[in-house]
């Protein structure tokens, strides 16, 4: 169980030879390589190189297309619509992202929704994008069903993560990139893994009991919504989880709520779908086309230093910001390499074996 | 302390007076008193009649102007910065609300932040006058700091409003309006006033402990934002209201974080601004400028048929769809009166003797 560290580079070429055995184009399979690589750089790991053997899966039951004709099919001066040919999220999020940044440029503000999509890897590589624009980036995705509403005993949603990333000045900038639940899916993995009970208010039995088993969801239990319960404000993470769904899928022509079509092979899609595979939704605003960019990153950085510096609870040094701990992580493990799980690397070599790439 | 029940008219009458005394023009004075009293309309009571006298206090101590020249400073195609002049954010939040909706006419979406306003009712009044012309509405508004980040014994934020408003066709719309803590400023009070405890999670003391005390504000305690704690994901609850505080004020030119104004006439601004007043921020998106809106409609009303049938815990026969309780609020009190609480009504009978104005 104990995790192996890895170089960056050899695992982004291993990921990358991967993209490339799937048949993905060579400029696709960077690309979709990079995005991957991202999420085990910035410590979400449950969304980097966990997940590549899943892609495959979905590839190989003809679930995922390795050359997809990725094209807008409807589009205003601020919006456009994207159709992903059933393609990798990894690359069709990228390049709607970029649309929304062209939009962005002439218009002042891009907004792109995008149909017929899978995974996209994490919202915050997405949004980040936009940054060195000096554009204000927002990313969303919808996903299969694990959450119940408030009230609700059936799993309608996704875990819906928004990511808002803003440029500073000699900041770094904010970042905020998060689940709409409680706590995110790949937390219970780790405690399944660790064998330890969840909090109260993460789970509930498929009665809708509170519940602190991270294996409750395999007993037709659900993740919350952030709040956890209707005292603590889960009908507003249940408003938040809801309008990731309806822009990402309701606006493009998607599936949305308990049709959202699974992740895993191993489960079929709902046999009466209401749209395209999975629905994302990106922005991209131009800061100076509401103020001088300047002005506005001189802004940010007094907005982040004095809440960095804030008054804290005893045994806690400071605020944190969001976007500090992903950063960090990022430069560690750039530089000394990516912590793998032990069952993650064994089935990153099985995946090797199988299409003939050494990790 | 019993709610005494007067007809929407008469205190729409009431207001649209006051109003007139305090100098707003005429069509300024009927705008501020629709959006004042859709909150009693729709049950959010804290936000209605109860703060007409506030901002009488404010305007007295010249902190409102009653003749505002309200214009925009910046714009770009889908954007535009509206300097409020230091009017009623009753009258300034409707006004770039149209700019948003006129800029989405003609560009697919249109995106406003203001500067220079205060107070301007619930997000949700302005959030949907999108409806009516097949477009997605945002609103969202900064307010005096009652919030601690996680992490921090300052209050730093205030409770950041989001309204979402989308819509749909035979179904009603979806219309999510939300406080991004724990629990709005607005609950506090009615235990206040019923000497009730809160439930933990919804305020911290001055030293960051958990508190049930609904005074503990009173004593330098804090709100917490939604997620109660880290662990229950109040990361992610900072995150929102941090969000709708960068986008309403340091985008447009206003006051952020802990220099954003008293809405009490009794506590002074802060001597060191940073912008002027308090900020918001609009949106406007046509739907037809995604997908076709019969059949964008169409889907909603798929979507909210199958959450509002969804299987329920046991005692609930429902799930709550974002902007059903509010509707049947308004339907109800414009039928049958307004309940007002009769600490609300002295204030208002003292009002309308100061001003000369007969309730």
């Amino acid at each position: 169980m104990n995790d192996q560290v890895l170089p960056y580079s050899q695992l982004w070429n291993f990921a990358n030879e991967i993209f490339v055995k799937m048949g993905c184009p060579t400029e696709q399979a960077k690309q979709a390589t990079d995005v991957l690589l991202s999420a085990d750089l910035r410590g979400i790991d449950s969304h980097g190189l966990a997940r590549l053997s899943g892609y495959i899966r979905l590839w190989e039951a003809k679930r995922i297309n390795a050359k997809p004709n990725i094209r807008i099919i409807h589009e205003s001066p601020s919006t456009a619509v994207v159709d992903g040919d059933q393609g990798l999220g990894l690359v069709i999020a990228p390049r709607a992202m970029e649309i929304a940044i062209e939009k962005a440029k002439t218009c002042g503000t891009g907004w792109v929704a995008v149909k017929n999509s899978n995974h996209f890897g994490i919202a915050g590589y997405h949004a980040m994008k936009a940054l060195q624009h000096d554009m204000i980036g927002l990313a969303m995705t919808n996903a299969s069903p694990l959450v119940a509403p408030t009230f609700s005993i059936e799993r309608l949603l996704g875990t819906n993560p928004i990511c808002v990333a803003i440029p500073a000045g000699d900041q770094p900038p904010f970042v905020a990139d998060f689940a709409t639940t409680t706590a995110a899916n790949g937390k219970l993995e780790i405690l399944q893994r660790k064998n330890q009970e969840a909090p109260e208010g993460w789970i509930q039995t498929k009665t809708g009991a509170s519940s602190t088993n991270p294996n409750e969801l395999k007993h037709g239990g659900a993740l919350l919504p952030l709040g956890s319960d209707r005292e603590h404000g889960s009908h507003k993470g249940f408003c938040l989880g809801a309008w990731v769904d309806i822009f990402s899928a309701v606006l493009s022509g998607a599936n949305y709520g308990p049709w959202v079509p699974p992740f895993v092979s191993f489960l079929s899609p709902p046999a009466d779908p209401v749209g395209d595979g999975i629905g994302h939704f990106f922005g991209a605003m131009r800061v100076d086309a509401f103020r001088p960019a300047d002005e506005f990153k001189r802004h940010m950085d007094t907005w982040i230093s004095r809440f960095r510096e804030a008054k804290t609870i005893e045994g806690q040094d400071h605020l944190i910001i969001p976007g500090d701990p992903e950063r960090e992580s990022e430069k560690q493990r750039k530089q000394e390499g990516i912590p793998l799980n032990s069952k993650v690397v064994e089935d990153l070599k099985e995946l090797g074996v199988k299409l003939n790439v050494r990790l």
